[in-house]
């Protein structure tokens, strides 16, 4: 049987390792490259991929991707994790996957392999997609396997591993926590960032600006949405404006990148039942996601906004925890879809050091300018109404008063 | 009959008229002024009913009584409307409703009334309040009376039917919108604020500095709670401390205020199905609803935290929608007061220029810190475990996709 | 302005005087009679409105739509108010507002009217629907009139005006409780059942056997589902087999009839907040849904059946209250509908003195009967990932019962 | 280190094979039968437990507890899994491993061992309350153990096993299905059961007897409940009463099987992600809960009746899925719990040949039969509320007409 493996690729010290510990046991690999955004020199990394003994390399470019099919369907869902995480690494890792499996099919590789380790989230991502993708589709996973476990207890292990077999990494011994980046965010966690309680130093933001550092003057944007999709951009400090899903991103990365957009320091429950705690960077989701909620204030209907929010918690746990590719989730997805058809409009907000703030917003989907007139038409809203409403509203209540009194209870006491 | 009268007086232009009209047909008025934190002089509110017709006057101090009783359960419960409104009025008005309710049974008045309008929320929460705790009570509200709405068209009126009768009002015609503060915040709406497309004024905001205009400075403070219950507030900029539950809630309003702390503007939906643009100022609300949200994410179990979350939302409506006294309340208030019990700890906190930074956070029910080592003890988190558990988890995943493949349908194409 | 009133008219005692009533106020009243299954004949009925007033009289088979775009959407969404009742007059109401405010617009009238009561449920459900299908259209329920209400306090004076004016009733002045008859069920209410500790007399039964009645032989169906809707009823005893919705629907009525099928005794809760005693004889719907939901056991994911669960309640309130038309309801049927894609198969039930008892099913939807050998294929279900499958599910109890031994508490104690 | 092993020992196959693998490999095994109900010689069980290597044997019975602890709690719960499974098995497994686990506590024993297969959820159910119950404790579990699985694959194997080694089992080699029996229910799975599409031969069923088989006459009891637990069972076919936890559920299991009541023959889900098919006899739970679902619909109010239905799904599945000692489940019951302080009163039902049929039902909780003289003592239910009622309810249908039509959609067309 074929060994031929499919390596998701970082260009780092542990995929690096993973490479060459992989085509020492047999492993016919070729390193993947995905490039969803991060920082990287993706002509280097291909070339370090080579020396270290990879067999191909293959680099993706799935920038526009990760935006349209990944992101944005999450802001249309309000997808938060436990309130604060906008799920930046969760919502590329099956992407990557996606494209993992394909290259499997398409290289006749029976094999796919990750560097994510076994206590974290990403295992179970990239892993879960696999098997959703090609459920013959066979996994390797160093990071699971008790001879890789037991070879490499540290960061130091991996580095004396490179420099003995001659593995070009830039990393150095002092790393002090670790990171993922991509188009939606940087997270840090681990090392230093571990304990809970120390608050993390000013050097770990890679991402964003401080409150602090951020300019004195607010930049005021406006957001247009169709169908909760956004589709421009206007920056009214320069009178430019963006169009188009990636560039839009991209714009609103900088800017939020720039005014101290987006920070967020948390303990989160990870799918493995262990607590972590968490430090994001995500600028540019972080003003969509606000302006979107806000544009849906306006354009959607108060129930239809309550059964979409009872359901935006269950699609950020199924994003988290690695089932995008889910029968689940698409269920999710034609409900919440269809719950944006109205959500139109535009979104004008003021960027100020940390602080993204709603100034106004006008939507097509709201009768709510046209409020009096329109109700007047229809016979209007009669204040005299209100009465019999709470009446017919009050008629439980009192029942209920009658049973806490049999019961010897009394709210208002005498 | 008797036809005694308990009106919730706040001192303010409507609520004087209302005075005026009941006395006229014949009602024997007890002016009700409750203190909820509002800024009045009640020594001339009350002097002033008085002087309109009032038979008596009663004022009640009920921050104590907000704060423990009504703000601090619905921080426990997570309570946000529509992800954004932290419900300041709305925790106010059943407890002006249960004095009231109380003063007519001690005063022997069949009667109660209040100044707010047909259109609103307020009416709905007042009236809910008076007949789940008493159903007998007879509520006397003006402003869905027939007569009464012919004759106040507009403030106009109000001001034209003030001058005549000689009421003492400080209000002028050209007031541009309504308020209403309490200790939790000030609420603004109506008048040229309607316009959900128009930004407001500088000049709306009453309760808050700017971020612009907040120090330079940030202030650095910590909050310990006990059960999901704030306990001492830490000022670390000057070494200060503050216990008790107003106390404490006064000192985060100052925090809050001077920092810019607890500004939104948004389009909600209220009970009565209209939609209204409301902008809110909540300045210790908001820092303590972060910081309970924090220490949660740290001390409370993941499933417990999904269980509460799910409820959270719920509370937030009951509490809108003027359901405080009812048997569905109580339901989610047992169910929250359990999720408590282990939510103890201290957060850390940055206020500045509007941000609410979270910088660490401990907890004895927390395994965090003691994680890895307890975790040793007790065998550990094996990396190993991770496979079967993702394996296991895909088990489903495998079989749908057989399913999607019999049906033509293929996410990972070739 | 006209007076051009689209009545909907039973053929009853009720709607005969209120045809009467409105006509003598002036109103052009035009009967309309939905045919929804219900045992009448229509010819008389209508010649009976000719008789008491009416201008015109329109009768229209709304059968196969109700069944169609009504009911088995019900069926699909699992929607059971409260665990038991099937929704029957529930789900006739908007189909009968739909189609007489469609003949109020055809034939230029502003008003519709209805007879049913102010203290009921039906009354919301006609007039939201009128409402959301058109807000300038003018309501005229007597039954909430002052004037009307005062003339009627009992069915005796219903009768006496009757009689004054020469309606033509068959109605008798001791029909001891009130009936509400269409193709999906006969409900039973008030009267003698209004008391809910009094057992209903075997004379109310009007639409089915009592198991004790039923035949001794059982009679053996299979349904065929696709798409969550049925396409065909075998009866095995007979051999003979049905397809096409109203056909399909009108067989199992006549199995569920004939075997005791589909009774119901329940308190419930309406939507203006009072409890009611219910008797509900659901043939067919009763087989239908208990099939569906077999065949849904076998096909559909858990994950999905499980957010598909979550709101099968909200969608029962939804059909209760009277908001078929309405944006939330969009929302759940497009969320439902995208549920149903794999709900294909056959289930095989046995109908035996009131037991609907499920025999066996099979799905081509499902990987059930090729599980073992598929999943071998596929690398299987290996048992010993059941493993690490628990112990990473552990790992969180593991932490609470840590902290459960820190504040003194232990399960299982010693 | 001691290798004292408290096992829980079931008499069959099975653990017998166990018990003496354990002990070839050197465990010191005491053998711990749990009397929950089931049919079983347990003191021949236990003299077989010696013959075959146990140190040691307790026999405890837990009956008493199961039905207080256990059942009872869920019934209030109305936990039902996947919308028919009663959860007999489930209910039982987490209160074997709570006397499992203090067991090992008195007798020093570090091991717990089952004999439950890696397939299904038994062993989840144990293993997860071993580790949350002692986190150290070690779990030895054959049917997940490489070496066990490949001596033993099929029935044959462990027959061949117990005759090589003299054990005495009375199992033969053709045992069509196997059975779970306790004092809930009894379950039959697996074997000849496994094909979905297959009906269950009569035999099948031994726990009930079938609709055809029961008494041609009805049985008539009532079912009294106190604070939602049932308190006494009155027979009134005989007039004798039962009062105590124990003797109320073994009479309706009496009354239950003797009529034929709580078959179910479903395809359900199992945690690990497999489908199965299940066929359960429960014939006094099925009772209860039928009884107890129509004393909450007269007694609770409608709004914590929602609120508690949300959670029952959830407490199902937690039971299903084992997790009875967690954190969250602490949570859900502390909530169901204060739901059930008004579920008071008493039920009345018809048994006959497989049906439950509620006849009529009193609570003093409900204001239900004094409803209209209470009300009309506190003003009454006035209809004309109604009209406001539901005007205002219409507001925001109206407002959603005007953004239909603006989009082009009209539902009633013309």
């Amino acid at each position: 049987m074929s060994k031929r493996t499919i390596l998701a690729y970082s260009g780092g010290l542990d995929t690096s390792v993973v490479l060459h510990w992989l085509a020492e046991r047999g492993h016919q690999v070729i390193a993947y490259l995905a490039n969803v955004g991060q920082e990287e020199d993706f002509d280097a990394a291909a070339q370090r991929a080579r020396e270290i003994g990879a067999l191909d390399v293959r680099v993706l470019d799935l920038r526009e991707e990760l935006v349209r099919d990944f992101v944005f369907p999450a802001i249309q869902g309000s997808a938060v994790y436990e309130g604060r995480y906008l799920l930046g690494t969760a919502l590329a890792r099956p992407l990557i996957a996606l494209h993992q499996v394909r290259l499997a099919h398409q290289l006749d590789a029976p094999f796919v392999s990750h560097g994510a380790t076994g206590k974290g989230n990403d295992q179970v991502r990239f892993e879960l997609a696999y098997y959703a993708l090609d459920p013959q589709i066979q996994v390797v996973a160093p990071w699971k396997d008790r001879e890789f476990l037991d070879r490499f207890q540290g960061r130091g292990d991996l580095l004396e591993y490179a420099a003995r077999h001659r593995i070009p990494v830039t990393a150095t011994i002092d790393k002090p926590h670790s990171e993922d980046e991509n188009l939606v965010h940087t997270s840090h966690e681990a090392g230093v960032l571990e304990d809970p309680g120390r608050e993390p130093e000013p050097a770990v933001f890679s991402r964003s600006v401080s409150p602090q550092e951020a300019p004195d003057r607010e930049t005021r944007i406006s957001i247009e949405f169709r169908d909760g999709l956004p589709t421009r951009v206007e920056n009214h400090n320069t009178g430019e404006g963006v169009e188009g899903a990636l560039p839009i991103f991209l714009c609103l990365n900088e800017l939020g990148r720039a005014n101290a957009i987006g920070r967020v320091d948390m303990v989160e429950n990870r799918f493995v039942g262990i607590k972590s705690r968490g430090i994001y960077e995500t600028p540019g989701a972080t003003i969509l996601h606000i302006a979107h909620r806000d544009i849906e204030g306006i354009a959607m209907d108060r129930e239809v906004l309550r059964l979409r929010n009872m359901l935006s918690p269950k699609l950020a746990e199924l994003i988290y925890s690695g089932f995008w590719f889910s029968p689940e989730m698409d269920f999710l997805q034609a409900a919440i879809r269809s719950s944006q058809e109205v959500v139109d409009g535009v979104v004008q907000l003021s960027l100020y050091k940390g602080n993204v703030t709603v100034l106004a917003r006008e939507s097509p989907s709201s009768l709510y300018d046209a409020d009096l007139a329109s109700m007047d038409i229809a016979g209007g809203f009669d204040q005299a109404d209100a009465e019999g409403f709470i009446r017919v509203h009050a008629t439980r209540l009192k029942a209920h008063h009658a049973i806490l009194q049999h019961r010897g209870k009394d709210w208002a006491g005498s």
